[in-house]
């Protein structure tokens, strides 16, 4: 096994070959540009690692797993047009940089772009990686419009918001190992494993970053620490607090997100304070331990070696910045 | 073989069974509108027909058929955000009865669902009519992005518009026809002929869109006569004009398409009878039996029997309104 960095090279090496002059330029310069902005690859890196967990070299998974990723930057194209979102790593949005009419355009000539990455597998892969595509590509699109109508519901329970973050993040994640998975022949067994391990990861992973946006190290977090607050989202601490706080703390949550009247520092101060007076915050992190152990539980009816799960479990403890 | 009006009612009662209740409401409420929304079903008829003229039942082709009229309307809802259009068959478009955002997702949870409507044949059929599909529906992107680009450049050339109407409008025609002979089984030959034929028969008929545009009869060609003059946009005709017409031609053309000073009945008027005097309108239906007779010929290469011929030649007479 190699270490995440190597893949990460390899990967890149493979994407930066891929990013060809191809006419009309109005359409493929913008999918050159969004595939180059960069980004922790994590998704390809782990199509590429659980091939050799499967025992097949990461080489020949490097097509599904850049059809992984040129998926990815699809929906980030078209998620950016319906946040209206002028930035992404630092740099202009496709929508901003060209227009509106070039993101919708390119961003479907990405969607058709991931699936002819698939056509150098033979036809038995090639159907099984497509139709794990399709309905994962599909959770992703429901997973979008579920978060799209939760802005507006005042009603969302938690295991509504738990399907969303499923959907919209952690399919993908299953999808990506279980793309490795077909590609080294491992059984449908082993497939599903690594499907349910990645999709359980991929949701700790969200919570976990649910919980940063509100407590973590803005110094090392990336984001704006408060972020979610400011923007009144229903993430899990919030839906938590309402579950688990009294009426006070319901109370005073509700008036406080709402209190346009009060600086961005006291919001985001007073809502910390309820999140962790309520137990909302104890409960996220809870939430985070629980999702995590059940992706560990499958790692253990895994068909691989022992050192093989280990890298596994590794890789899951270094997304999730912990050490169990 | 059957009639036209037979094709259309087997696939409009499939079409009907096709629309669920399916999660969430707001994604897949405007995927059924749309679908609900009518029109000739040209393009999955020529795919059941297909598979009938090749040997197989047309009830086998019913999945390829509605994956080609998904596609179509995935195209369509898109298409009609970038033109910033606000009917469609005389009803609200998607993004005009919903809103942008769901125009956007709604689209592309179509184009997810004409690959998934693959599924349903074996696997080495399964690849032969998703990579098909993403071949023509990269190309269709492609199309739209030269009719964009067309709209703002001043040299656009023959060859060029020919390609762009190939790809926008000729390839999925050309598509759903091989779909239903992949489905039959034909031989390679067989599929490819058959694609050509559909892919000429396109053509021409998106030129005969350009032609009665101008010169169609205001009672049954079904859109506004002039419509595209008023638009200023660079059709065949409009192109024939710079290159047939004398100097004079040329420049009483780009004078009256930019006169916003004249009437819209005198700038339809005289810009036809540019058309008619520069030798563009005789060109253009000349064009139209050029690629017609084009469609032919690779009929008369099919290992097919001769009354089969027959069913595919009336029909591409029908589709062009005319007895050669």
């Amino acid at each position: 096994m190699q270490k995440i960095e190597s893949y990460q090279k390899l990967f890149i090496d493979y994407l930066n070959k891929y990013a060809v002059d191809k006419e009309p330029n109005n359409l493929y310069e913008p999918i050159n540009y969004i595939l180059k902005l960069g980004g922790k690859r994590l998704r390809p890196v782990l199509t590429l690692m659980t091939a050799e967990v499967f025992g097949t070299e990461a080489n020949l998974a490097l097509d599904a797993a850049l059809s992984v990723e040129v998926f990815h930057n699809f929906s980030l194209i078209h998620d950016d047009i319906m946040d209206d979102a002028p930035l992404r790593r630092g740099k202009q949005t496709v929508h901003e940089k060209w227009d509106l009419n070039t993101g919708i355009l390119s961003g479907d000539a990405m969607l058709i772009l991931a699936y002819q990455l698939f056509e150098n597998y033979e036809s038995q892969k090639f159907q099984s990686l497509a139709k794990l595509f399709s309905k994962t590509a599909l959770e992703v699109c429901e997973g979008q419009q579920y978060d799209i109508d939760f802005e507006t519901r005042n009603d969302v329970t938690i295991p509504e918001y738990l399907k969303m973050i499923e959907y919209k993040t952690a399919v993908l994640v299953g999808a990506a190992m279980k793309m490795g998975a077909i590609v080294a022949g491992a059984s449908q067994t082993d497939q599903q494993s690594i499907y349910d391990f990645g999709r359980y990861l991929g949701i700790a992973f969200q919570l976990q970053d649910d919980y940063l946006d509100a407590f973590g190290n803005p110094e090392t977090f990336g984001k704006q620490v408060g972020g979610d607050i400011l923007e009144n989202k229903k993430t899990y601490l919030y839906l938590k607090t309402l579950e688990l706080g009294s009426d006070l703390h319901q109370d005073l949550l509700l008036k406080t997100i709402n209190n346009d009247e009060i600086s961005d520092d006291l919001k985001v101060k007073s809502i910390k304070d309820l999140f962790t007076d309520s137990g909302a915050s104890s409960a996220t992190q809870e939430a985070v331990r629980e999702f995590t152990d059940e992706a560990f539980k499958v790692l253990e009816t895994l068909n691989i070696s022992e050192d093989k799960k280990q890298v596994l479990q590794l890789f899951g403890e270094q997304l999730l910045n912990r050490r169990v």
